[in-house]
């Protein structure tokens, strides 16, 4: 990756404690490896917080988004999508304060959320039983408009419909506008 | 991943060839750590695959399918995924004639083909040229019934409306259904 | 380290996340190297634990012990190890409740603390601000019959003399006898 | 570790040849690991031999003792220190020869000595069989004014009482008392 | 290694993919390790092209050769040494046009070929089953005017006497000056 | 490598200690690599050693023979092989003594030196003056029957020619011939 010079850049880095699920997982340092759902889930959450980004007002700041998962239940990935960009939002906040940045570097809002189809049925936002049970799990990260910026989707269980798809990511979208409101609350904007 | 007794599986290993792009890239064993995005893309041609194997019938076998990219030019990732699975039939071809093998431990065929959005208009399996200037980027892994297996999309250069993702489905719809015969064709089916 | 056949074995893992100091520091895998002080520490906590644990009564069982420091602020060392007593005993509970274990496999409550010189002034279990000013560092584990188990002592800012050496043990063994008090409670022995 | 501007550091690193013990051990690079014990002996000569420099007139040079054992008899750790010391010496001797130190950037002496409780007696210096069987193991780095630098004590067979643990101390102060005449006459001072 | 300011370098990597031979070999990521016979055939490598590279005149250049065996017959180890003679005059000749270097900066060719006594037969460039039953293997690196760079012999079955060595050097000599007119003629020189 | 079952096998493993040259080297578990040239040692070494050694007769054990230079002066890769075949027989000495060998599983005796050019002149056994100067380095691994087992050589400073070549496998004859001499008087045989 080149960055031009002057401009900055934005990364996540995601992890799990090894008792954040009910199995323990063994630590990456002790397999000299970096465990590869977390590589692609911290580079989904690096993309989606990018995508807001101006890296040029941003200026020479290299941002670290760090999404440790103390307990796991469902949705850790959306979920440090949308955490994620409220924390890169305070960290802003920060900057602007202490005069290292002269605005919010951002064109948007980001937020994610995932649906799935437990016994046939499209769910939103499924907790630790139903995402187990899931037989299709969709992630969607939009913007504040309503304008998908990254949608993943996999059958686990089995293949799913293209109406199955199109009504997951309605769900989503639904369950995206009540993230961003929450954001907007607690970023008091 | 705990494999039941007595089952088998699939799994794919992803490269590109140092000079296979425009610019050179290190390899991996000189930096100590797989790529990012070759462990991606191996995870989704993993699961790709075996979305229509059968591990109970595929008994005591460990399937790896290589991938190795000679020369890129866009779409390496869902050729992965059309071609290993030409490759795994042919290799579970080579078991039955062997007598490893009582039957195709398959239930059905998967291939998987991308779609963009270049300046505003979608289209189908990007070259290389097209793929650099794509806004938008959308894979599709289907079975030979025209359902999703897998579906992931990402507004490279911009956000996308539902609308455009849906429209880019279609088109991806399309392309696996001749991809699908393709695969018939050479495996004499 | 050769384990006798039919003999368990307990050991502990620490490690903080990468915030949990006011300078972040970087993460193990991305040096793949296990931070220096993060391998000492462990080792530290296991041979503590270890001396109260009878390793035939433990039977074919190895404990891991999770020190994860999400937030530091002077002695995280110790805590791992008075804390970690109670989280092993918790778990040899549950375990004897699963009908895992006939008894508890130790001989005894292991607790530890440090104490520390500044400006001149032993004190006892240092906070932040004091442990950053701490001219010398000394923690003591100790059994509940105030005999010791490990001591290790450093000065950081100057060499310490025999006396102070004594003082800063006493003021150990008292602080021990405080926090043994404590795990009982949570106990309920 | 930040250096400030102009500072200098000194360094040890610690590696036993893989005969050096009865058991051959492997070696760090077929595991890709730096061994558990060397890191923290490694990170106690450091501290030790860093105790006594003064990085101001050290001035912009890094010095690496390699503390190499071909052949571990006990106490290879506190000889580390002893001999370690006198290897630095002779290299800023051989600095200030060459005109790249103006004077000995130290303030005082270092030397380090182990000290047991062998079946209940406390000796000084155990030989292997004797620390094989030890069941507490105390080392002392001292400074020529008889100051501790650092201390670490361990029951490794059972807990020691706060008596044993300052007899020992007392008998490393002995021990420590005649390196330090040893090192003067080795170094002509 | 230093290269003196102003001076190019030139090194090779040598990797085999996993399908190369008849029995797949794990990727040295998987590993973490790069495999020895690939890190000495690469040194070799390395070596050879060098022996001919005026490092001055390649200036600030560093060239780097990749050797990658798609299917493994025998003789690769001086095929990439034969072949990455010519891909580094063809990497000359475009940095020639381009502006980046004022002449060829070699001060002659290199090419390398092996022979073995299979059956107690010398024979020139052994084909995969000469190579697999061959009970002495010997490569020779040879320059235009028929002199050594590099000779490297193996006795794997048996071992040979002076007289065979000399013979197996005679019939290398012939082979590469059948490859120096290849090259001459690839090269249009 | 797979070894068929009940048989033995030979490995070496070569290292220098950092400060075994005039210039210190970095570890290799610092680096997380092993060093290119020791890597190409102990194949060397190993296959050296294995070349007469009776897998069958060496029955289950597998031995390693380590080549740790203190000290560095020209030609170690080759005393490795002759000090390391001395080794290997003691070992097995050693074994039959203890009733673990019925006898010496060796074919033969093994020795190695090294030759090179120096001013034009061809010299036996450089010492590391002779060592750095030389224009072409070539090592003779032989067997006690005057064969040779392999042979390696390199124009470091020039190609050499054929009749370099041979001059310089005579004088290492010659070299072999009085080392494997003195292993006799060593092992008494």
């Amino acid at each position: 990756r080149h960055v031009p010079e002057g401009e900055g850049w934005v990364t996540a880095e995601y992890s799990m404690l090894p008792r954040a699920n009910r199995e323990r997982s063994r630590r990456d340092i002790s397999k000299l490896k970096l465990n590869g759902r977390s590589a692609e889930i911290q580079r989904l959450v690096g993309r989606a917080l990018r995508s807001v980004v101006d890296m040029k007002k941003l200026g020479p700041w290299n941002i670290t988004i760090d999404c440790d998962v103390l307990q796991g239940a469902g949705g850790t990935r959306t979920a440090s999508i949308t955490g994620g960009f409220v924390a890169m939002m305070l960290a802003f906040k920060k900057m602007i304060a202490n005069g290292d940045l002269a605005e919010y570097p951002v064109s948007g809002y980001v937020a994610a959320v995932s649906a799935g189809v437990v016994d046939d049925v499209p769910l939103l936002d499924l907790c630790y039983e139903e995402d187990s049970n899931a037989m299709v799990d969709l992630n969607c990260v939009m913007d504040d408009q309503g304008r998908l910026i990254e949608i993943q989707g996999t059958g686990e269980g089995r293949a799913f419909t293209i109406e199955e798809q199109q009504e997951l990511v309605r769900l989503c979208a639904k369950g995206n506008q009540e993230l961003l409101g929450i954001q907007r609350q607690v970023l008091g904007k």
